[in-house]
C-alpha cells in the first residue's frame, strides 16, 4: 500500500469538507430543504462564470454541457467555426458533426493557441457564421487560447462564442459577462474539487434568447426546461444531490480562500511547475501559452513517457497524465487543478525527477524542486 | 432537529457500505484501478437486468438512460406506440416527440395497468410500429404494467419493446433476455441504494443492431460509443468515479443478501403497506395492479393530502411522496424501494396515523400498523 497522490487534470483530489458534505444524509429533491441547497449552489457559481445570468447545473460530465450548447442553439446545417488544437476541440467538432452542423475547422497544432487573426479571417470568409467553439483551456495540450481577444470578433452582433472552461473555470478568471462569452461550460472533477458527475452550463442573454428560436432534438439536455425548473428551486430531472451537496462545501471553500488568491494560486503552481521541468533541461509542450491547469513537456528522445508514468504509479504512488494520440509517450502532463497546493508540486517534481534517475535517464535531483521551490517561496510572508 | 426517514420514491436512504466506498480516495478514471471497478460493476449489473448483454452507465439521471433509448433506436418520422398511464409514460411521449417520431399512445388511466389487448390493438392497426414504450412500474401511480405479457407481442421479429425500470429493476425480477425485453433502464437512486447520477440501460441483440443501422444525432449518450469504451475498462466521457465506487458496494450488498430475498422483501414491504391503508379504511390509488416500489392511496375525502405531507415532513421528520397532477393533493404515495426494511413500514404507517389524529381524521391508532405487522411476520423464523 504506496500512499496514492492524484495529480491528473480531473478527477482531482477531493477536501474532507467537499466528502462530509457529499456523506450528508439524503434527502428528497422537491422540498425545501433541496431547494435552498439547489440556490446556495446556484448563487454560488455565478461569480465563477462571471455572470448575472443563471448557471445550470445538469448531473452528466463536461460533456454533456458541452452537448447542450450545441444541441439548444444551432440547427442542423447552421454554419459554426470549431478551433480545434487538441482532443477537446476535436470534440466540440465531433459534436458539432453529430449535430449535422456545416463545420469550418481551424486545425490549430497542438501546443500552440489559435491566432486570433485566424478565427478573423475565417468569420470574414464565412459570414454566414452562426457560433465559434473553441477552449478555454486545451487540457489535452496544456493550452490557453486567447478566448477574451476572441470574444471581441463575436461579441456586439456576432456569432455566438461557445468555450468549453472546464480546465478554466476556477482556474483563472474567465468573466464571461465581462468579456463577452455567449456560453461556457465546465465540469465538477477540476477547480470545483467534486468528484465527476455534474456539469454546468452559462448562457448570455443573446444565447438564451437564441434557445427560443433554435436548436435540434434535446430532452435531458434542454437548457430552458432545467432553467424554468432550477429557477423554482428544483432540476427538470432528478440532479446528483449529493453531488450538489458536495458543490455547496466547494464553493463555500473557494470563496473563503477568495477568488482571486485561488486564481493566484493556480498560476503559481503552474509557474513553479515550468520553471522546474525547464531546469531539467525538459522542453514544454506549450511554452508560449501555458494552461495554469496543467503542464505538459515532452520527455527526453528515446524515453518511453508511458512507461514513466507506469513506473510513476505503480511504484510511487504518483497519478501523472499521459500524452494523447500522436504525443502518446512522447508527453507528460502535470496537473495543478483544484485542491492542490505548493507541495503537490513538490512532489510531482520529484518524483518525476526519481523517476527519471530509475529510468537512467539524465537529471541532477532537487535540481527541478530547486527551480520550483524559487517560485513557490512567492506565496511565503 | 428532529430524525429524518426518508420514504419516498427516490432518492432513497444511502445504506453506510456505500456511503463508505463513495468516499474512498478518488482515483483518475483511465487506470487499471478504475477499469476493475467498472468491470465489476458491469458484471454485478447483468444479473439484475438479467441479461448476457452488456448494461451500459451513464453518468445522469435515469431520463438520460430513457432518452439514450429513443436517440439510438429511431429516426425522425418512425412510429412508436407509447402506453401513458402516469407522468413517467408522459414523459417518454415528451422525449419521443422532442425526437420527432410518429407517436400512438395509449392513455391509460391512472392507477391502472394498460390492457395487454390495447397494446395488441395498437400494434394490429399500425403495422409499421417500429417500437412500443412503457413502464415496468409506473412511479407516479405506483402501478405495475404488464410487461412480460406485451415482451410476447413484440418479441420475434415485432417492434422493439423499451422498458423503464426505474422503479422495477433490482425491485421485482424483469429477467430482459427470458422475456424479450429489448432495452431496459434504471437509475441510481432507486433499488440500488445509490444516490442519484447514474443511469443504466440494457440492450437486446436486435436493439444493438438496431443501433447501427438507425437514430437521431446524439452523443453524450451515444450508446455504441460507451459500450466500446465501457468494454475496455473506461467510458467515452468522464464516468461518475465515486458513484461507480458506491454502486460496486451496492451490488454487493444486493449479492449477499440474494436477489430472489430482495424481491420477496420488497414485495412483502408492499404487501404489508397496502393491508395497512386498507385496514386504515384508505382506497388504494391502484388496487388491482399495485407496484412493489411504493403503495398509493386516496386520503380522506375533504383532507388535504400536501398539507398532510408537510406536516409529516416538518413535525414528524417523515418524508412521503406527493399525488401529481390531477392527483394533487388527494393522494400520498409511501415508499419501500431500495435500502429498506419492514421497519421503514412501520414507521410510514405509525406516523400517517398519528397525522391523521393531529388533523382530527377518522383512525384507530394502531389499526394500520396492526396489519402491517401480520404480513411483516412472515419473514420471521
Amino acid at each position: 500500500m504506496i500512499k496514492q497522490y492524484l495529480l491528473s487534470p480531473g478527477p482531482t483530489p477531493i477536501p474532507n469538507e467537499v466528502q462530509l458534505a457529499m456523506a450528508r444524509t439524503m434527502i428528497h429533491h422537491r422540498t425545501p430543504e433541496f431547494a435552498a441547497v439547489l440556490e446556495e449552489a446556484r448563487q454560488g457559481l455565478k461569480p465563477l462564470f462571471g455572470t448575472a445570468n443563471d448557471v445550470i447545473i445538469f448531473a452528466s460530465s463536461g460533456t454533456g454541457a458541452m452537448e447542450a450548447g450545441v444541441a439548444n442553439l444551432f440547427s442542423p446545417g447552421d454554419k459554426v467555426v470549431v478551433v480545434n488544437g487538441g482532443k477537446f476541440g476535436e470534440r466540440w467538432l465531433r459534436i458539432c458533426r453529430a449535430y449535422g452542423l456545416d463545420v469550418v475547422e481551424i486545425p490549430v497544432e497542438w501546443g500552440t493557441a489559435v491566432e486570433v487573426s485566424a478565427v478573423e479571417r475565417a468569420l470574414q470568409a464565412n459570414l454566414d457564421t452562426k457560433g465559434v467553439l473553441i477552449q478555454a483551456s486545451e487540457t489535452s495540450t496544456t493550452t490557453l487560447h486567447p478566448v477574451r481577444e476572441i470574444a471581441a470578433l463575436t461579441r456586439d452582433g456576432g456569432p455566438l462564442l461557445l468555450v468549453d472552461g472546464v480546465t478554466a473555470v476556477g482556474v483563472l478568471s474567465m468573466p464571461m459577462d465581462e468579456w463577452g462569452i455567449d456560453v461556457l461550460v465546465t465540469g465538477s472533477q477540476k477547480a470545483l474539487m467534486l468528484p465527476p458527475g455534474l456539469a454546468f452550463i452559462g448562457l448570455s442573454d443573446r444565447a438564451w434568447q437564441r434557445t427560443a428560436e433554435t436548436g435540434s432534438p434535446r430532452f435531458y439536455f434542454d437548457l430552458n426546461s432545467e432553467r424554468k425548473g432550477q429557477a423554482k428551486g428544483s432540476t427538470a430531472y432528478t440532479p446528483a444531490v449529493s453531488l450538489v451537496f458536495g458543490l455547496c462545501a466547494a464553493l463555500k471553500l473557494m470563496r473563503e480562500e477568495g477568488l482571486e488568491r485561488v486564481y493566484a494560486r493556480h498560476d503559481r503552481m503552474a509557474r513553479a511547475t515550468r520553471a522546474a521541468v525547464s531546469a531539467m533541461g525538459l522542453k514544454l509542450l506549450s511554452p508560449d501559452n501555458p494552461s495554469p491547469a496543467a503542464t505538459g513537456f515532452y520527455v527526453p528522445d528515446g524515453s518511453d513517457g508511458d512507461a514513466l508514468l507506469d513506473y510513476l504509479r505503480a511504484h510511487m504512488g504518483i497519478t501523472l497524465a499521459e500524452g494523447q494520440d500522436h504525443l502518446s509517450g512522447k508527453v507528460i502532463r502535470i496537473a495543478h487543478v483544484g485542491h492542490m497546493g505548493a507541495f503537490d508540486v513538490i512532489v510531482a517534481v520529484s518524483a518525476l525527477e526519481m523517476a527519471f534517475r530509475k529510468f537512467d535517464l539524465p537529471v541532477t535531483l532537487g535540481k527541478g524542486v530547486a527551480a520550483a521551490q524559487d517560485i513557490l517561496m512567492e506565496a511565503l510572508d
